[in-house]
């Protein structure tokens, strides 16, 4: 059993930017040299958040869009008067959608779906360098 | 330390239709013969999410009806225009719900509570034979 | 490779109240001698959420605010005439939320922001004493 960690980088626009992580994590995987096991794929901070999705140009506007109607950036928020931070909806988004997911494979396989991408969501309300943890377990 | 992997394949109506998987899981926990660690649960594909809810029939109607005021299928999303789809809102549905949790188990016990349940929520708009992995790390 | 299972209780006054696990987290880390591998965190019952946040006074009140909003404790449920319950609101939260975390760790760090504390947050109606588990992997 081994246990390979990774940091990984990636350059965000922030306001609920979708940045695909899956060329880079099928990279770690195919170095990883790893058959069966699973990544956990952890983001670092608290504005935002690890999911999956069909990565395409419509839902990367539907996404934020429909964020805005639920969890508005325009309103009050005690936590903008705690810092005179503008960015309370942020960490109520990342909150919600959580920091980790974890994704197995077998037979040198990740099980991911053919249109299931893993990505990073930035709720934050400015660009920003963000790290992503990937943590392979397996054999 | 052991890694078992498993393919287990569910029929759903769609629309958001909650599906127990608790049986299956406690039946594939006691052939594993693990007694400590965990299992993760993931759902393959981008329309639908694993969690966990105390299973009952009027859960199952109210989760679908409070989804269908905060992501409307009705709705106009730039998805659909992308595809010619109609399924934007179950991808939305899909990222925000996630689509892996892991489970622990100690002393041949898996860790759940009385009333929880876990759960695959298929979000597409119509019934979908889906692909749910089980995989087991312990000893 | 070594499995740590630990049992911890905590006292919550419910309605979205957020309890801050991370300094017994820490505890337990520094107790179980690992170096590198992760922990999750389950929580047990199906009222409740285990995730990460900025834990400070002002993000305490929004989000409660905000969950009253878009899944409010006062509308119908179909929960609550299934049992004579008024929680219908808790289950649908906790499901939104989901029951699990991993957060990985290597050289002896627990790879989490500085502004990110790992969360508890009970949605039942009443205060409740919660079972949450930590469980380590690693080496």
């Amino acid at each position: 059993m081994k246990i390979i960690t990774e940091n990984h980088i990636f350059k965000t626009k922030g306001n609920s930017d979708i940045v695909n992580l899956t060329d880079r994590l099928f990279e770690s995987f195919e170095n990883s040299g790893l058959i069966n096991g699973n990544v956990t794929v952890f983001s670092v901070g608290s504005t935002a958040s690890i999911s999956t999705i069909e990565y395409e140009p419509g839902l990367k506007k539907d996404l934020p869009e429909i964020l805005e109607k639920l969890i508005p950036s325009a309103k009050k928020y005690f936590h903008n008067d705690t810092w005179g931070d503008h960015n309370g909806h942020s960490h109520i988004r990342s909150t919600l959608f959580g920091c980790s997911q974890t994704i197995p494979f077998s037979g040198k396989n990740l099980l991911l779906g053919t249109w299931q991408q893993v990505v990073l969501i930035d709720f934050d309300e400015k660009p920003r360098t963000r790290r992503v943890i990937f943590q392979f377990f397996g054999e």
